[in-house]
């Protein structure tokens, strides 16, 4: 048979042209009861053809289920169209899928929501049942039989080394100059595990590819299939609100001289307000600028290429479908300059720690005492898993907290006295950012951290309401921090009676 | 003035000796609205004259007040005596103390409750108001001012490069062979912080000292009192079953390869359950074990002595009365054994990560999810602090959270719906253990876990309670956490009325 030279230029090695098959043939080597560990972390980088392939095996009826392991979040062809078709199990370690979170929501899935930079780490002391297959987006395979990642490394390491076979889909759109921009290593168990020689984000320590072989590698799928890629939303005024208000919060770190005008690493999440930051720190005086983050969006390619950015480290980058064809033409412009990273060391303890992270990601709500929930409506649904917001917000420098001060059109207050659920606690939350203002809570008592919140952050709506809360549980006892326990929940209760928390 | 010989080997300069003044003198030199950075942490290496003397003025009816900073909580003459005296301000890190804890719930002083590898952070990047004067109990004062702490060391290297002025209480009581012990060394702030060289615990990066100067001291108060420590409780016999399920719960993971029988770094906070738990471990078949900790007390140094471990990296010992007299007798025995550390290192996150610490410390009440309260009462009252708990949860390969299942005779249920206060999310907590068991929730979706926590771990009279809480709210919505919101709190409304949960 000859190969497409577009495959032959990403086949290195003779071993693989036997190798390859149909999508179909690949899924049907999944058999019921398998733990899959996939490539991807957030639609970036995650095997399409085999998933689909797979999915429609159980659209046909076929009665099976599969655990599915992966960097974070995946494209529909894994999060909505398995679960869709009924045949996943288990899914760990995040989630955002509309579909997924439904099936997780009637009990019809499983998930568990973990820290990221403990996922690998939970393949790889053994804690989660063993993965019996990996299935990998791959820009090549070298004549090694070793594997070159696309726009996401994630798990992808480890789970190849723990899988006892490894399907490849080799994706033929993904432009070959992605390669030498990852940074594989697999970090041994502990009590053997080295320093992270990592002092600057873009710090090489690992190799360009992931280790496999071919004696592993049990199918190869050629594909053409672009990642589900999503159109960023405008920036709204609350998200541009908040975003001014953070960048007033880090000019004033300048003048206090706390921060220099190139700031620290910066950590990010995903979604309207960070692009909106982001695109705030493009206009702004600050320069020379560096990143150590998960995911790298449109915003943050655009300070690379402006020069505003040095560098970058990620795990994936998940730009709009404009930014990646941008990105695919442009790739060598990035070189050096950002590097794909295993999740266990873009979210490492170690790294964020030592590096001084900016750390801002978005709340669900918050409560006065800055308790954060960033995952679950009303105490009890799952919205989006908890991601490494709980890597960065523990270790970082600074850990920034953001969220629209209202929602549901103004009948719901992102500001509560009991978050119904807390993803980080008061002893984690330095800073908390609404479209109204700041409240920097370091160094503050829990009342001091009342006020502030209450005062700087909460809706003018709910003001008063909740300054009345504070104000009779402190009057009921001086507590360190005072709560009204039989009230505690009762804006929650209302809104899911009426609709309405006023 | 000819020096007594045991202070002229503990002043090794003649600059010394015209610095020597009464604890009084010292403490006239504190001013209204200074900020004092104390040596200490526990009951262990912290000024006791100067404290005192301060105290009496304040007793004496002089208006003034001081905030105080320090490696974590202290001995009474600073968190009793002062407060008693009406002269503490704000204090962080971390607190214990029942007088200074009537005060926080009164609200007569301010109480900051931080991760402790944050403390020393707080100060060096200027977050907390600058440090006026640090008083610091030494074990000698070298020849070029630098000085030699005792049985701490907290967060003292960076109190005394922060303070303007340093007065040093020099102890003639403490062992000099502690000389040595320690490995002082201040983290450069980001972005120029490096990679902390520690793959073992009793690797040593820093110097036996603090660097001080003379340009910086003061005043020198020669002093000869003890720490103020506590004799051992007996260990009950709920503690000793706690402490035979988590060496189960090791002894399991042995068997699954996930542990060798040389464990890994043990952390393990203070107290009847975790002298239980390393007393266990002398008696096991667990050989070579290594600590990594912030407290030793008197289990761990027998465990040291008994060669069951090698070596011990802490931030600070606190032994009972008895163990100090043998430790200050053989204080040779533990030399390359012992390190003492900062705190900023002791429980730095990146070393954490790297030795893959197994971190055990107590909870106040557990949810049914997993959740930890380890510091409030009815979510208003401060109990402790949190302490390294949070630098260990998150960062630790394991994870260990332990609590009687019931407390005040069995009226209130350590187990509840959920947690009145949260120091330790969903996310971090590992394994729980009770007297009755232990749950491993490891890779276990919130609902796997309540029915793990509620069966093993919660006393027998409230299981039944429990699972009727979890099913009813199963029955409602099968939503991932599943709750009922207006329930969530009545198990502590009811016995905040009745005095009991029943």
């Amino acid at each position: 048979m000859e190969l497409d030279p577009k495959v032959k230029e990403r086949l290195r090695s003779d071993k693989g042209a036997s190798l390859i098959m149909s999508a179909d043939e690949a899924a049907a080597m999944v058999k019921d009861g398998m733990v899959l560990g996939v490539s991807g972390f957030t639609a970036s980088g995650y095997p399409k053809a085999v998933p689909h392939a797979l999915a429609e095996r159980g659209k046909r009826g076929e009665k099976f289920k599969v655990d599915v392991y992966s960097g974070a979040s995946l494209g529909s062809e894994i999060d909505t169209e398995m679960t869709e078709a009924g045949i996943l199990g288990k899914r760990m370690p995040y989630m955002t899928d509309k579909t997924f979170r439904k099936a997780v929501n009637t009990g019809a899935c499983d998930y568990v929501d973990m820290h990221l930079s403990q996922s690998a780490q939970y393949v790889n002391y053994g804690v989660m049942p063993k993965i019996d297959m990996a299935i990998v987006e791959a820009l090549a395979i070298n004549e090694d039989g070793s594997i070159v990642p696309t726009t996401s490394v994630g798990n992808t390491p480890s789970f190849i080394r723990q899988a006892d076979k490894v399907i490849v889909e080799l994706n033929t759109l993904q432009p070959l100059s992605l390669e030498g921009m990852h940074d594989c290593i697999i970090l041994d168990n502990p009590p053997n595990r080295k320093p992270i020689n990592i002092t600057k984000p873009n710090d090489r320590i690992g190799k360009p590819y992931m280790e496999c072989g071919w004696d592993k590698i049990a199918g190869i799928v050629i594909t053409d299939i672009q990642d589900g890629l999503r159109p960023l939303g405008a920036i709204s005024e609350d998200s541009q609100k908040i975003a001014d208000n953070i960048i007033e919060f880090l000019n004033g770190e300048v003048k206090a001289g706390r921060l220099t005008d190139t700031l620290l690493p910066i950590q990010s999440g995903v979604g309207s307000v960070a692009n909106a930051v982001l695109y705030g720190l493009l206009e702004s005086d600050f320069h020379d600028m560096t990143c150590f983050t998960e995911v790298v969006q449109d915003s943050m390619l655009e300070l690379i290429k402006a020069g505003k950015v040095n560098c970058a480290s990620t795990t994936a980058i998940t730009p709009s479908p404009e930014m990646k064809e941008k990105f695919d033409k442009e790739c060598e412009l990035y070189k050096g300059k950002l590097v794909f990273r295993p999740e266990d060391i873009s979210n490492n303890p170690e790294l964020i720690r030592r590096l001084g992270v900016i750390s801002m990601n978005t709340a669900l709500e918050c409560d006065i005492y800055g308790n954060v929930n960033s995952t679950h409506v009303n105490g009890s649904g799952m919205m989006n898993g908890i991601g490494g917001s709980g890597d960065f917000s523990r270790n970082a420098a600074i850990t920034i907290f953001s969220t629209v001060s209202t929602a549901k059109h103004g009948d719901i207050s992102s500001i509560v006295p009991f978050c119904s659920h807390i993803d980080h606690t008061e002893h984690d939350v330095m800073v908390i950012v609404t479209e109204q203002g700041f409240a920097d809570l370091r160094g503050c008592t829990p009342k001091e951290r009342a006020v502030k919140i209450i005062q700087n952050c909460a809706h003018p709506d709910y003001r008063d309401k909740l300054m009345d809360y504070f104000e009779r549980a402190c009057k009921e006892s001086a507590l360190q921090t005072p709560h009204l326990l039989d009230e505690a929940f009762s804006w929650h209760i209302k809104a899911m009676k009426t609709g309405s928390m006023k």
